[in-house]
């Protein structure tokens, strides 16, 4: 984690710059982009109609920028593209057209270090296979995009401080893949805020679900990854198949690791020798403490600390990560 | 069922004397309550930073006004009341005042036969455990209110032909009690979603959802009762308490059937001389076949009918309903 310091100066700098805009521009704090109109975040507003709150029916992909910088912006664009196909959505516009609108909310706020939310909703009216009904692929589906400064799961000061504490839950386990698939990312977090609430309750920060079975699942948006001897192991079902866990194991290879996607029973959990968690929205993260007890030496373990700073250079290199253009013309977005 | 067209009849006459008043009154096609403000249901928007809408974080509660009365609403109320602690949300005005907005509302509207949605979300801010974040219970949660002219599950045409076709799905199973509790009412609906795809593939209308371990729960917003040899049958767990569900039980227990709640195995299901489905937005709901096969004989069955008959007569009954005052002075809120 050699690179770890360094890395959050540039990025508080940064942020410190784009701050320093809030008062003139009012997309610096968020931009969106609904029925093809650009408008502040906190000025955004959805139709209370709309599918996506009316019944869950959505799906949606976080993306990022990085220093001015995608970061594999094609896997999450991808994603979505499968997740939509799984529970027959189609996205009203192209990916080319979609990656053209971000580029212009990017360029509109300022924003270099960026969350980006894309959302694919069944739209305003219901699926209904009554006989003056429309079925789900005869609708017409809703796209959003939403995008803010830059998301921490786990702070950049509890990154540093390894202060990432953890709990597997036994008030909820998660949603079974044969009750909805995992693998469609989804905001149907009733398990999750069940577990952050256990979490809370026993004094730590990040739930840890199981599939009711023993094995391990996933957290409150991100994958667990499990370190023992010197092996990584990650649960191969009943997870989201995360774009951050693919950095991970990538890394993860390269600096000599056995990965195994498998099935992790919480023993292994219990017995590990690192936890770190993964996701978009922050990264690599260290956990240090599960059910109340120390995890090894109760510090950042030697290999998350590797994975950390392997996971943050891919962010500049050409074939993960490309540049964005800060002066693209937005003209055709009404702004 | 010889109450059927009557009822149905006088219902056509209210829904086409509201219609009427459509082209006059912008709330008469439904009307809502966000923020203390009263706006036409098309023209209500919600922020879109709404965590009921990105985290699926909110529960809800669906009553009914039935010719110019309301019917259980209490019992809608206290439900409503109970998912809200066990979800760790306040509502952030007594039920007294819900009423009397509900009522102003009805008035501005002129809607007698009334969908009723009370929701409930965390809030703008997100649930998060870290020494900066708020916890479930320190956020202010919103109140939506939102009212339509009456919704059918099932048209009174189909419950009028008996032309209500089912499945019992198996490419999805019921989200688990363990993962989310069902009689917390909720909008992760994507089990039922993934339901009614399948129904739309083998050609049928309504699906009905297994715990995964061969017992029936429940389908898309809906109970289901069977009836074997004068026997109701209903599945005692993983399916929400219905309001409904509590007057069909009172009037097959009023017409001498014995009930039963308790696990319903699909065996039963598929040897049940009657099927029908229960809910707010529809009532007591014939139900004539089950993947591919007559129930039965085919037709809406003689209990079904009964029942069908008792519900609905119970509108009217002053221990269940009650009037409500379409002339109630709406003045405090904002119109």
């Amino acid at each position: 984690m050699s690179t770890m310091k360094p890395i959050f100066d540039a990025y508080h700098q940064r942020q410190a710059a784009l701050e320093a805009t809030y008062s003139t521009n009012p997309y610096a704090k968020g931009i969106a982009y609904i029925s093809n109109e650009i408008v502040p975040l906190h000025s955004a507003y959805i139709p209370l109609l709309d599918q996506g709150f009316l019944k869950g029916d959505l799906t949606y992909d976080v993306a990022s920028a990085w220093n001015g910088r995608f970061f594999r912006l094609d896997d999450h664009l991808s994603r979505l593209e499968r997740s939509c196909q799984k529970m027959r959505y189609r996205i009203p516009i192209s990916q080319e057209e979609m990656k053209r609108i971000t580029i212009s909310m990017l360029a509109k706020s300022g924003i270099k270090d960026a969350y980006i939310c894309y959302m694919v909703t069944r739209g305003l009216e219901r699926i209904s296979n009554t006989p003056l009904g429309k079925k789900a692929e005869e609708l017409s589906n809703t796209l959003y995009i939403w995008i803010s400064p830059y998301v921490w799961v786990m702070s950049p000061a509890a990154q540093m401080d390894g202060s990432g504490s953890s709990v597997i839950t036994r008030t909820v386990r998660r949603t079974p893949p044969g009750a909805f698939d995992p693998t469609v990312k989804n905001l149907q977090w009733g398990d999750f805020t069940r577990g952050l609430m256990e979490a809370a309750d026993r004094g730590a920060i990040y739930p840890f679900l199981t599939d009711g079975d023993g094995n391990l699942t996933e957290g409150a948006g991100y994958n667990v990854c499990v370190v023992k001897d010197g092996v990584l192991f990650t649960p191969d079902r009943g997870v989201l198949e995360g774009v951050t866990r693919k950095s991970v194991l990538e890394v993860a290879r390269k600096v000599g690791m056995e990965v195994r996607v498998e099935v992790v029973p919480v023993e292994l959990v219990d017995r590990a020798d690192e936890i770190f968690m993964c996701t978009t929205a922050g990264g690599v993260m260290p956990i240090t403490s599960l059910d109340g007890q120390e995890i090894g030496s109760g510090k950042v373990g030697e290999w998350t600390a590797k994975i950390w700073d392997g996971y943050w250079a891919a962010h500049e290199h050409p074939d993960l990560s490309e540049d964005i253009n800060y002066a693209a013309d937005s003209g055709r977005l009404k702004l």
